[in-house]
């Protein structure tokens, strides 16, 4: 095989998701069997690169200076659900279940790999809710150590002189999941989150 | 969402393999998580579009006039191997079972779809017959109706002063796999293309 090919092939393999054999097949799809998308995939890499920023509110992907939550005026600003990374973002709205605004933290707190509270989009948030803009915080972080440390991170932190409602996103078994197949995090998170049967 | 994000997630998921949720993963993988990783992307992207090129001789993907098959000077020229694609040409490489050369048909006759001989890659193969370098020819088409009438066409074409030994590929059984799980049509070869017990 010739070598900008290889190169192709490699670039692609680090894309999440493709290993070695999907790589090559789009990158054969691309050259040989549909030459004319290349240039259109090129032309959408780059408008993206340049067109997509963070929104300036909450750090979710935008197109102009506020992403379409923060521009939706029939979203509840008051209500703010912390999440790790985009994609978490992307997940709740497809569910459907959360029409609050967003703050996204690209990240979580690590010692271990370095990742201290300046790498992360924390000091907006608490502009935020000094703004007094924030009446309640859900944080939707994992249910890892590092999602932990970031929690109590933001609880410590949280401007004294406002009143903000906080939660932490219900840990348990997923739907259509049996206590058998739950592993052991799951299934202490569950008996925790119990509820009251009425 | 935004739109150009939108544009980019429709691109990718135009692409062999990727659905919406891996396409929106890959876009922001790109864009959010691994940015610096864009512009790399491009540039492999652009470099192999126009360093890429079909081989003068064979048709297969190639960085110079000739492909890296047609350039190896140990490699059997008088055997050929015709194929529909190059991924055909990649797994049969990957194999190590062939020495030959090949030929990239870079598809097969299919009247239903407007494909005829002069969409194919086929009068090349004709003239390399004519020029008496081919004296064995495998036909590794693929067993279906479209594959057979490709067969067919090679065969009445073939220069009529040239003496080519002709084979196709075996079907049957694949390797692991039982009669029990067979189709009809892979069992229908395997009876027909069964061998003498020595």
């Amino acid at each position: 095989m010739s070598s900008a090919f290889e190169r192709l092939q490699q670039q692609l393999k680090q894309l999440p998701g493709l290993g070695y054999r999907s790589a090559e097949r789009i990158a054969l799809h691309l050259l040989v069997e549909k030459p004319a998308r290349l240039p259109e995939l090129v032309a959408a890499l780059q408008t993206a690169a340049v067109a997509v920023r963070r929104c300036e509110s909450c750090g979710n992907l935008a197109e102009g200076p506020q992403c379409a939550v923060c521009a939706d005026e029939r979203r509840d600003g008051s209500v703010v659900c912390v999440v790790e990374h985009v994609p978490d973002l992307v997940a709740i709205e497809r569910s459907g279940a959360f029409r609050g605004r967003y703050h996204v933290l690209h990240g979580k707190l690590s010692p271990i790999q370095g990742i201290g509270p300046e790498a992360l989009n924390l000091a907006r948030l608490f502009e935020r809710v000094t703004a007094g803009e924030v009446a309640e915080l859900i944080l939707a972080l994992p249910n890892d150590v590092e999602g932990e440390a970031t929690c109590h991170y933001v609880m410590e932190h949280l401007p004294a002189d406002r009143e903000v409602r906080t939660s932490r996103i219900g840990f348990g078994l997923p739907s259509g999941g049996g206590v058998l197949y739950a592993d052991a995090v799951t299934l202490r998170s569950a008996l925790e989150g119990r509820k009251g049967y009425q």
